[in-house]
């Protein structure tokens, strides 16, 4: 599991920065990639990636501002071209719907793949066997999102070594240890399945936020995750600059990150203001409060280890 | 007046060349540049040339597909946030004014300057005094234009000294001789205004097609063009590929330029099968029929000099 910053910058492309999008890559996992926003020229910055336009499975928009989805349309149309064939689905605000029809229609294009799109409001948006994911909205003039990816633990591997060695033989009853529960043998004895598993994987959280105002949401999401995507379009002291334009400070994600326990904080979503020389400082304003803090860049990843 | 190539590519982004965007500049003309497609990542690709965004004057959509309009709500909506404030009008097929509407509606995008959305029939669909464009329609499925911008002839400068060696004083009669009629003076002698001014300057024809099959009106909007920019997304030979897919090949593209009797083609539209050492070959097959063609690539300028 890796996150993948494609773009890291607000409000509009700039040299050194382009606009809003973050894969977050799932290859081991389900051989996948899942995007949350993608910004004008996406699709650019994948190309100069390992990243395969048909893994992209899911994407989840966090808010409509263009910065965050004028390149959607282009991406899905590209994917079609790229003979990409698997399903996607889109999850946004309201509007998101209207927006990708009618660029699709408008220019002709026929996606060769199955597209849906799913207009959301707060709670689980998708759940299966693997992760969970879980939207709360937060605080930032129109409808922002956040998004808390959660990886379901994963049993411990059966001993089945251990479980021949103690007389069970292979067969149904392996499937129920395996499952977690308790069996008991013909001869009267119980199987405690504990003893017969290794040591179970927790599953790991991952939380990306929206454009937001330092927000009570933000902790909630952000509640024991392994890795917090926080925007920081302002240094710390801009605080009613942040307030007035609905964003947040460098110093406001490193107390949301501190606050929740987060085990690992990256900054993004950094203002053309500031240059290679200040994105230290910044980054330095965060660690003060929570060490575990990088500045995202384009192009940069980040491996989420297994726990 | 220059063309400046922004992108040059057919259907999606490759490394080597951007989807289609034109831009004319008429900076010594009337400060202004006008745009002529806009893909996805325009606004990128000016990023790295000399062309300011307040500067975009008039911007002309040959076609709703998606490689020549989704980067347009990011460049005029990025033109706002750099402070642009002059009026911009967009020229486009029918289904424009729907598509810039929804893309800046639903991101709650707010331009700071006049934009006016035209959606045009075939005909003259701009005149000033200093230029006329006209729109045609091509062959390429959806439909699509292409545009024939005719400068206006302008009349030479007065020779005033040599007005005043034939006795004539400056004043209301020095206008109207600058504006070409002939003047009977006080003394009954005819000032004929052809033998008191300069030689007169013709205007240029600069000819932008958007993607089509070989077509009579290409020919038609190409006629006498000092500078004919034909799409050539085929190799010669791909005609009936080209025929099938509603594009040109090379060999398609200079002949309209011959029949037309252009001073020079340039190819553009270039499909990404196509790499570096091929695309010597597309221009060499064009040369075959009309020697003054040159390839399109991003980033490459063209003089277009005062006749
Ligand atoms: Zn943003
Ligand atoms: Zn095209």
């Amino acid at each position: 599991m890796d996150l993948f910053f494609l773009g890291t910058g607000a409000g509009m492309p700039a040299k050194l920065r382009n606009v809003t999008s973050i894969a977050l890559k799932l290859l081991e996992e389900r051989g996948a990639v899942w995007l949350f926003d993608v910004g004008e020229a996406t699709q650019h910055q994948i190309l100069h990636t390992s990243i395969k336009p048909r893994r992209i499975e899911k994407i989840f928009i966090t808010h409509l501002h263009g910065d965050h989805i004028y390149g959607l349309p282009g991406l899905l149309s590209s994917r079609s071209f790229q003979g990409g064939e698997t399903e996607v689905t889109v999850y946004g605000p309201k509007g998101i719907k209207e927006y990708i029809q009618v660029s699709l229609s408008l220019s002709q294009t026929y996606l060769k793949y199955p597209l849906s799109v799913i207009e959301i409001s707060e709670g689980i948006i998708f759940e299966d066997e693997q992760f969970t994911v879980e939207a709360r909205r937060l605080d930032h003039g129109i409808p922002s999102y956040g998004y808390r990816i959660v990886e379901r633990d994963r049993p411990g591997t059966l001993l089945a070594d251990k479980l021949k060695e103690a007389g069970v033989q292979p067969g149904p009853i392996f499937r129920k240890i395996k499952n977690g529960e308790t069996v008991t043998l013909e001869d009267g004895r119980v199987i405690e399945p504990d003893k017969f598993l290794g040591p179970s994987q927790q599953g790991r959280i991952v939380t990306i936020l929206g454009d937001t105002r330092y927000c009570e949401n933000s902790r909630w999401l952000a509640q024991d995750a392994d890795f917090l995507v926080h925007e920081a379009t302002f240094a710390k002291g801009e605080e009613q600059l942040a307030f007035d334009y609905f964003h947040s400070t460098t110093r406001q994600a490193a107390e949301i990150a501190i606050q929740a326990d987060c085990k690992r904080l990256c900054l993004t979503h950094i203002s053309s203001r500031y240059d290679r020389q200040a994105w230290l400082e910044l980054v330095g304003e965060a660690r003060e409060v929570f060490p575990e803090t990088d500045i995202a860049e384009d192009f940069k990843e980040f491996n989420i280890p297994s726990k």
